[in-house]
């Protein structure tokens, strides 16, 4: 058998999260029968994580194994003829056998974007959070560095997280504003991106860690506010779970031993 | 009456396109649907222009006459909350009298987007067209330049025309390739933007171009094959019409006696 991993990006807006699920229509269910349709096998296919309901991925990473003599390079373009528009798979290749997408990976990047102007950008409806008030771009920063390193996120996590503990730990925590409008708009207004990097996330830690940190944007809560909620280890103490529409997996990485430098292709 | 301009953007993937049609689903049916539930006024929306099904605009101007007292600063947040998610206005200002959307409008500009990557942007699927093979983006500019001025472009619209003449004036027709994305690529991969301006366009006018412009990327013609093509003043003569789901109307200006000194949000 050959292991085949996959950078796969899709638009969530119509699938009930990536993982297979009883009710179907699923990302990992429309791959599953586009693999099926190609090579007629029955195949499990692994992801890098779960995304939730509305969720997307840039460079999500999905493997399985294959008794097909399909050159790996071809199973892309084959995929891809079979597979809704809204799912596309970028790279397929050959990896070792005992290469796991989940178990392998070594940090992922997940992006929050938003967008404060005052009416939304119809072309990024299914994809940004729309905000219609300023925002303390800089507050909310300052209020993300508090995030970075190792922590206990039980106060950035469901109750209903069945993983035995809540340590982990953030490379990265910022926010960029997209520079392309912010010619001469109203301070507080753009499209901004939460950017966080980590060993490995929570049941909707992204999502709360969004959440709360547009509570900072908006003054209901201080920067150092996010010191004491990830001191208090109770989810009631941070803010709001945000919707999903406005979260993408943007990548995941490898060690370099497993030959997958795959960079998310778009943004 | 009062006259009341609109600025709207509209993602044109589920209208039939702008202009009011038998059939119904269209733009200026939704915003007349939306300006009755606000206001009880069955009015009739002028735009500067009809689009195509399918076809989208990130600026499109339209007027109304009304009745009602509600503040023009008002219509906008007022509308677009009995609009669907796909149909936004970013604007709305009272006009003078004798002010027209199509009639006032002295200069357009559209926009053609092509992505020549392998495979398609997820997230821009229903927005640029997809030409997953190398494009020679420097022919494509040359052949631009050959649209400039006034020309009759007879050559570049649909025999279904009904206009008398086909005279127009092309002030900007150029190609720019997105540059985040273009660190490493191969040559002739990019997400590539045709941009015209001009003081009015025919049915068709800027697909045609478009289609005739990418043949000219594929090596099929060569960039002065363009002016042949314009002086055949024959249809039979230029490229395909491409579809229209690449196609942006971008903005419309007028005169500065108007008062409607828009610019396009986003881009």
């Amino acid at each position: 058998m050959r292991n085949i991993a996959l950078l796969v990006s899709y638009d969530g807006t119509g699938y009930y999260g990536f993982q297979s699920q009883p009710s179907g229509n699923t990302v990992q269910d429309k791959l599953e029968e586009a693999i099926f349709m190609l090579s007629g096998e029955r195949v499990k296919l692994t992801g890098s994580g779960r995304t939730d309901a509305g969720v997307h991925a840039l460079g999500q990473v999905a493997n399985f194994y294959t008794s097909s003599s399909i050159p790996a390079e071809r199973w892309a373009v084959a995929l891809n003829t079979r597979l809704p528009n809204d799912i596309v798979v970028h790279e397929a290749v050959e990896v070792a056998e005992d290469f796991h997408a989940r178990r392998c990976a070594e940090r992922k990047t997940y992006r929050y974007s938003i967008n404060s102007f005052r009416f939304p950008d119809v072309f990024a409806r299914h994809r940004v959070f729309h905000h219609p008030a300023p925002l303390d771009f800089e507050a909310m920063r300052e209020g993300l560095t508090h995030l970075l390193g190792e922590h206990d996120f039980t106060s950035f996590t469901s109750p209903l997280s069945t993983k035995p503990h809540h340590v982990r730990t953030l490379y990265e925590a910022s926010l960029s504003v997209d520079t392309a409008l912010t010619g001469s708009v109203e301070k507080g207004r753009g499209i901004a991106h939460i950017t966080v990097t980590g060993n490995g996330f929570l049941y909707n830690m992204v999502r709360i860690i969004a959440g709360t940190i547009l509570q900072v944007g908006e003054g209901k809560r201080q920067p150092a506010d996010i010191a004491r909620i990830l001191a208090a280890k109770n989810r009631a103490s941070s803010g709001p779970t945000a919707v999903p529409h406005g979260l993408t997996m943007c990548s995941v990485a490898y060690g370099p031993e497993w030959g997958l430098n795959w960079t998310p292709p778009y943004n």
